[in-house]
């Protein structure tokens, strides 16, 4: 599981390409998410749907479904008709360990997440792909476990938890029933089918060809006897980028022939770079300033935003004033649109600064408190996670209050 | 790992081809093996060898090595070399559990293996290769574990010393350690490399792709963390049918860019069908009357050698006694040459039978003999296999006479 895709952003290419490893919009400019869904074969996340999960959960629907941040989705229609039904789920999402410190685009699903354990009550699975970051990052097994542990913590943070939730690591968990259901999968997807789906060539080692189907097995109960004996058929919620979507294809393809679930999706478009203009651009991992991460100081997050972020306003106070800013590239903007809560107060700034009354630096003056704020936050959350939390977290064992 | 390839042999074809999935000889032949020696890059298994064995191990040689039925090695004489210093080495060999009861081929690697062990003393793991028979034989997960299982008496059946020998099924054992080395071993190995030595195409599904490592990291102390802890330069050497070469092959070209030793291996020739004409020959899970079965009677046997044994005696008794039987094509010879003790009885039978004064009904006679010897043998110490000593014999747990 990889979220932070738009690290290996390629660039200008003449055709939108969005797989796990590479996201990059056609000449270099915005990506095209209803195309995408058209490609993919998902379907779009409409309002009557929101207002849904508001209905069912009784509580307003989280910022990144009233903002369109989880914009598609696979069958969310039939886990909410069977959640009115009395039927629950469980939700899975993961992360590849490949960098010691996260930034704010690999917080996202973890948050939304989050929100959806709360309002529906449902347990969840997390896993860290240590073994596909060995592979494809050429990182040793010691460190890429180091790395899994070490994002745990970051996880954890963000506040799951821990009577609901399992987080596991592959190299630890990889095994029994999850292994017998990895082999089960892999008998169904010939290799021109996975070569099609992910795009590998002949010189690609063949780890990257045994990766798929650990990546699809938690989304079948039977892969977590600890947790849903004898819960075979109950249904799987992904929440995660749509970058994502092929390993699910695959998965949803499979399910039915081994007598198993199509797991559920709920798909996020892709977080912007600090620098980019409208929705692509390098995230680069080589680049600190193309990111605020969560290890940033004040300080940092400061001068990023002030020297970094790609600003829609004009390049002067009288132009500005005259034709206001271009919301459609603003980064600032984009970036309060996922971690703003309050929606009058978006609006608000949407249109005084789209109209040249407010100006590109009070903008990102509300950005920086907006991310100071939240950084901090989670850095104390982050301290305040333990060793032994993390171990309870990552224990096979029973989760006590699972479905209350 | 599979040792009865014979099952799926090809029909002629116009090239010999030997891999863990077919062999077959040129146009129907015999099988080359001096040019499946070049083919492979091993080495011959020479007389000075040996004698080195039974200098070393003070006993006379296994009849296999004899009378060449292991007849080829990959550094062999460098586990000697090391064994003469003092440094021990741990036997690893296996089975696809791909059928109920094993017939007399099924025996050969294991019958060697057990002298092998008894005559150095040292370790020995041996892998069920369930999750191979699951995805190439289509059998379910369940069913191929119970093979695993079943097998695993037969295997135990043949006198392997439990203080000394650890079995395990792949749908158990894979994680953990194991699986760490897997990822170590895939990261190594290209699909277009795969193909090439393993002749896999798109057709196929990713899980053959997948299996080769699983295979393979049994050859590394460090994938037996129980048995072998902080032994990681410890040698392993692979008792085996040459059709597994291919896997080896792989591994030890993987080996020192994991800092491991490569194995050595010591390799067999085949076992042929009863119906077969020379070394070649069709011996099919679908013919219970190509091979005489471990569960056989006394009654089956007497009937497969008399009514199904290829003959290399003449049509009639004048000229049978005028030029003798062929005993390159005669099965019962070749038999008696696999499982008669006693050398001198052997060369007596093939000179007196060679030249005619021995007649085909006498040879038979004293192969069903020694067989039904043979399997009356094996089905009292099958019998004598309880639940508990699979379970023994399938603990993970320190083996408490390893070395002595």
């Amino acid at each position: 599981m990889e979220v932070d895709k738009k690290e290996e952003i390629a660039s200008d290419s003449s055709e939108q390409v969005v797989n796990p490893w590479e996201v990059s919009a056609k000449d270099g400019g915005k990506i095209d998410y209803d195309k995408l869904i058209d490609q993919f074969g998902c379907q779009r996340l409409d309002e009557s749907l929101i207002d849904r999960v508001e209905r069912l959960t009784s509580r307003q629907p989280h910022v990144f479904l009233r903002r369109g941040v989880f914009f598609a989705h696979r069958d969310f229609d039939l886990v909410l008709d069977a959640y009115e039904r009395g039927d629950k789920f469980y939700l899975y999402t993961g992360r590849g360990p490949s960098s010691e410190a996260l930034h704010l685009g690999h917080l996202i699903p973890f948050m939304f997440t989050k929100y959806l354990q709360e309002a529906f009550k449902v347990p969840l699975v997390i896993q860290l792909t240590d073994d596909e970051k060995c592979m494809w990052k050429n990182l040793s097994v010691e460190e890429s476990q180091r790395l899994a542990r070490e994002n745990a913590k970051d996880i954890i943070a963000c506040g799951f938890d821990v009577t609901k939730t399992f987080i596991f690591s592959d190299f630890d968990y990889v095994g029994g029933a999850f292994y017998k259901n990895m082999v089960k999968v892999a008998k169904c997807v010939t290799l021109n089918k996975a070569m099609g789906i992910f795009g590998f060539s002949g010189e690609d080692h063949i780890g990257k060809l045994s990766f798929p189907p650990v990546q699809a097995v938690p989304s079948f109960p039977s892969s977590f006897p600890h947790l849903f004996p004898g819960k075979d058929k109950l249904r799987c919620l992904i929440p995660c980028a749509i970058d994502q979507d092929p390993y699910f294809r695959m998965t949803r393809d499979v399910a039915p022939r081994l007598g198993y679930s199509k797991p559920a999706l709920i798909e996020s478009s892709f977080f912007p770079a600090l620098q980019a203009s409208g929705e692509n651009g390098k995230m680069s991992a080589s680049d600190p300033n193309s990111a605020i991460y969560v290890t940033d100081t004040a300080k940092d997050i400061k001068n990023k935003i002030n020297r970094y972020a790609f600003s829609g306003g004009q390049d002067s106070i009288e132009k500005h004033r005259e034709i206001g800013a271009n919301l459609e590239v603003d980064i600032p903007v984009k970036y309060l649109s996922f971690f703003l809560e309050d929606d009058a107060e978006l609006e608000h700034i949407k249109k005084e600064y789209g109209e040249g009354r407010m100006l590109t630096g009070e903008v990102k003056k509300r950005l920086t408190e907006v991310l100071t704020g939240m950084v901090e936050r989670h850095r104390m959350a982050r301290a305040a996670v333990t060793e032994e939390m993390v171990d309870a977290f990552m224990a096979v064992r029973p989760l006590p209050n699972m479905f209350e």
